[in-house]
């Protein structure tokens, strides 16, 4: 393919991020913006990063998707909790035969993706991003980066390796970005919810940073109950997840720093939390083919009523 | 039996209040008090009750279960947190052939306190009371105030109406207090956790009254799920609690005035929670005979770890 095109639906933390490592190494990108489209329009984005600071001072930005050209790769990077914008922004920005990269946490939205495009192949990516947007076109980059890449089928059949993916690894990597490929889409994003759901949903509903989770044997064992309701998650859509997995991602997160989880600094913020994508859509997945996951239902009853006060 | 006689272990609240009314009908009452002390011997006891405000200007203090006189009737009213005294101070009090009467909530405490008497009637008595502590033996009683008395014998095997249990009652209602009296103290103890569990567990967890519990749809299921499994628990004991009893108590619930929890209470003073015997206590019996309660261990979890917190 070669000389790919990107557009960014969403320039925060993860996308302004991710958008200006592209444009840096020369890739064509072009900012969807909300709030900070004045100040980037005129002043560009700014990086502070581990890996370097660097300052982008004149970027393609935009605050309608109507004004933008079609790319070859659309990077969904909003919040799920923006999904409901996604059946008006991504069509007219994505090229026939292109590509949608979702960047996004969670289950089954690639699936509402492919339901709002034509002769486009969709394309999950697992971030591992530290990042915080500090200011308007202003990001903060605090760690990691990775980016797990796998290639979505109907009903998250596994693809495989594509081209399609190792364009876009390619991309990535020459903008120092690491990436992994996963031949199976759906197993990767039931990994990542083996993390996800205890450490998110824990962290808001008792307020506690994961070493307080993990520190505490009551709510250390309720972690790794909860992650085993995620591998029986996993299992209903037939996807195994070794045990010793779970306790590979125990042992990570005891010797991780202290880490307050996106979905905490979100709940901090006042902002809605991603609920649905990372704990109702997994149950509901489950449901439907006759598991009951009761620890996580209960998690997700918690932060359901959390959730609706915070917005209150 | 006739003229009766009273320790109150714990003039707090709840000991306070029955305690002062037992004495303004006649009884011979004697109190243990422990910071209060000096201010109780010298001043009395002030009551100030919706159902008429009194003072009882000389009362019988101790702080010291040895300088008691052995007494009928020995009230434990002491939250439950503090029952690892219950061994030092309820033998020296109570007569042979006497009564402890313990007005705490929760599940087995009975069982603690036969193991440290010989010669003693235990009669389990469940307060349906809201009442607070005000300042130093000064007792705001804002409303109800019935008790359900149950008389225990061995494993919980249900004796019917008892002698003593008339006696007790006869001086209670004497008194202004209303009293049910049930042949089965372990069915009641069960009904009465329908409503404790979830409502005492939810409010601390997630920071709410009972109404609010019960507006948002997602946390007013948590609850019936979580009184389910109560329901679960006492079957595990050989107890059975209709479904039509739920749904009373949360019709119930939905028409109390907004309510704050004693448990919530208690966290909001950063005392100690009663979780063990509320909470712990019940998921033990009912693991010991095989049944295991998923949610009501996640609460317990949960609870652990912010009483933990709380306590720093």
């Amino acid at each position: 393919m070669g000389n790919l095109s990107y557009a960014i639906l969403g320039t925060g933390a993860l996308g302004g991020f991710y958008g200006a490592k592209l444009q840096k190494a020369g890739n064509e990108v072009h900012f969807l913006l909300n709030s900070d489209y004045q100040q980037v329009s005129q002043n560009g984005l700014i990086v502070e990063s581990k890996d370097g600071d660097f300052l982008l001072p004149q970027v393609n930005a935009y605050n309608n998707v109507n004004k933008m050209p079609s790319c070859d790769v659309v990077v969904v990077a909003l919040k799920t909790t923006q999904n409901h914008l996604l059946t008006q922004i991504v069509p007219p920005v994505v090229k026939n035969n292109g590509i949608v990269l979702v960047l996004q946490n969670g289950l089954g939205i690639e699936t509402e993706v492919v339901q709002i495009v034509n002769n486009v192949t969709v394309i999950g990516g697992l971030c591992f991003l530290c990042s915080n947007k500090v200011g308007a076109g202003h990001i903060h980059h605090l760690d990691y980066g990775k980016i797990t890449l796998g290639e979505y089928a109907l009903n998250y059949h596994p693809v495989g390796i594509t081209a399609r993916m190792r364009a876009i690894a390619k991309d990535f990597e020459n903008a120092g970005i690491e990436i992994e490929l996963t031949e199976d889409l759906l197993l990767g994003r039931w990994k990542k919810l083996v993390w996800n759901i205890p450490y998110n949903g824990l962290s808001v509903i008792l307020d506690a940073t994961t070493d307080e989770l993990m520190t505490n044997l009551y709510t250390r064992t309720l972690v790794e109950q909860l992650m085993f309701e995620v591998q029986l998650g996993a299992k209903s859509t037939g996807r195994i997840l070794p045990d010793s997995f779970i306790h590979t991602m125990l042992e990570y997160t005891v010797n991780m720093k202290p880490y307050r989880t996106s979905m905490k600094i979100d709940f901090d913020e006042n902002r809605p939390l991603e609920v649905e994508a990372i704990v109702g859509n997994p149950l509901r997945i489950a449901a439907a083919n006759d598991f009951s996951l009761p620890l996580i239902r209960c998690l997700y009853q918690q932060l359901k009523f959390l959730d609706r006060r915070n917005s209150l």
